[in-house]
């Protein structure tokens, strides 16, 4: 027998003195077979390191599970379409969930998962929820995990984004722009995310020798009425800022609202910067400035690496984090 | 034998003079099937109008599959979560699909569809492609279509939305604002949901008494830059309107940049209406009063009504319309 990578369920059937049916019925999570048996099996299936293959020549299509806390973010077709794009091209179906951040749904979820036998799992989170992670590790099911907010230690390979250098880009333009006074709106203090983005923020004013000044940042959540209030703020300061850079995109709609209901024009006025790229950030007025992040095709490198694992191969790194961009509309001109 | 909704593989196995798993391999489009005998039992499996059914307590995780054209919208994931709601709550899996209007990447789809045994299927689209359509009724996978446009002759069961109403809704509204002169920025005149809407325009002016104006109404495709032309069309004129409708909101983000463009305030100077109530319309500056599509309630629909026909149970009507809804915000005011 090879090494453990390729341990087959015809050598762990006979190890465990069952029939191969009965330990394939194991690997893909059925309920028709004894407990004892199952913890057999199981026991030898750790043991050898099994992992199951995806099996793009036998009678049964590889399914991959895509899983999102919830379905409610524009972000989320963007990386369902990179997913999709990639495991459709194998032959690959993408099943997409929700899960709620709710036990009961996350537990219903993983029954179905087990029922159909997913060969790959991408869970878009910054938490990896251990009990889940337990059991599909025990199930020999791979994990992905695309994690846009920069998770602190998530163990299973992970992709993101270059947070610190967009927040660098976007602050950087707005200093090219002639802008000394530069507000920002920051994200949850808990996501290192967030903490990039401002760091990237403050890395760019220090090495144009601008002064960091605290009364300048001013806390957000990344929802849309954080952006409102941050700004609002931001304006009623004794010398305000002729710039703003939102921590994300809904954020700096927020923000251009309490704008406009000051009176003031975006970008004459005020120049606004955001960070996502939602795909609507085109159409809006102002068409905003933003910091691209690749969600597309961190669900590619996402399909990519969980279809890797499938198939039993290395990978190439346990996170990766894909370049950011800086897309330059309508929302930002030059100091007044 | 009972009726024909409630032939079983069993008597179909016995008609053709083979075993039960060789119909079920047919049914489930598994290609390790003589010619003929597939021949012969899909014969039978037509004549006898048998339908596959989905198997909740078997062995095997029911499976929907939710395609569309292109994953490019904002629509898109609102659709996704409405019908992955209904499938996770009956433990069914909601395969994501997008076939890109293209014959090689529909074939694919096809060849992964029949290779998972999905058990139904629900397409966003307003054409069916005869193909398509052809080959999943000889499989026996029923279909729904979900259907926003409203297509013209869809030979299966339809969701859509009340576009008529929806168009009067949003006319109304700027009626009752004392606007007179309200103008129209269409969508594309092959859909039938564009000429709803038109419809719906032109017959409340009608109920109020103001003279429907050719001039008002410009041309568009529902998409931002034909927004922006048109409403640029519409301020040129010698008499310009106080209020726009405009028939998707990308369309009236089209609008408003436009208006801005001009030196022209919403709504101060002029409202502007939407049609669709995307998920960012909440957000953008100023927030967009529109008229609501429930996409969500679309999906939700169109996956019970495509798991019901996957039981064999009657669906109450092949087409169904849920109702649009304004939904009144900033972007509308009094008539300066």
């Amino acid at each position: 027998m090879a090494g453990e990578r390729k341990v087959t369920i015809t050598a762990i059937a006979r190890e465990a003195g069952v029939s191969v049916p009965t330990v394939s019925r194991v690997v893909n999570g059925r309920s028709d077979v004894a407990p004892e048996t199952r913890a057999k099996v199981e026991e030898l299936l750790r043991h050898h390191g099994y992992r199951r293959r995806v099996q793009p020549h036998g009678d049964r299509a590889a399914l991959l599970d895509l899983v999102f806390n919830d379905l409610d973010s524009p972000w989320a077709v963007e990386i369902i379409r990179g997913v999709e794009e990639v495991a459709h091209a194998s032959g690959v179906g993408t099943v997409v969930s929700a899960i709620h951040d709710r036990a009961g749904a996350a537990r219903q979820w993983m029954t179905n998962l087990r029922a159909r036998a997913s060969d790959g799992v991408i869970m878009v989170t910054s938490v990896l929820e251990p009990l889940l992670h337990k059991e599909l590790t025990r199930l020999g099911v791979p994990i992905v995990v695309v994690d846009p907010a920069g998770g602190t230690a998530i163990a299973a390979p992970t992709v993101g984004a270059t947070n610190w250098a967009g927040g660098m880009a976007a602050t950087e333009h707005l200093l090219e722009l002639g802008h000394r006074r530069i507000g920002f709106i920051a994200g949850p203090p808990r996501l290192l995310c967030s903490r990039a983005r401002h760091d990237g923020y403050r890395a760019a004013l220090e090495a144009a020798g601008v002064p960091v000044e605290e009364e300048l940042t001013v806390p957000g959540d990344f929802y849309h009425e954080s952006g409102f209030h941050g700004c609002r703020r931001l304006m009623e300061l004794a010398d305000p800022p002729t710039a703003v850079f939102a921590a994300s995109d809904q954020m700096a709609m927020g923000a251009i609202e309490a704008l406009r209901q000051c009176g003031l024009r975006v970008p004459q006025d005020v120049s606004v910067v955001g960070f996502d790229d939602l795909p609507e950030m085109r159409w809006v007025a102002p068409p905003l400035t933003t910091v691209r992040q690749p969600l597309a095709e961190m669900g590619k490198v996402a399909a990519r690496t969980v279809l890797r694992q499938a198939r039993g191969e290395e990978i190439d790194s346990p996170r990766v984090e894909l370049a950011t961009e800086l897309v330059v509309r309508a929302s930002t001109a030059r100091r007044p």
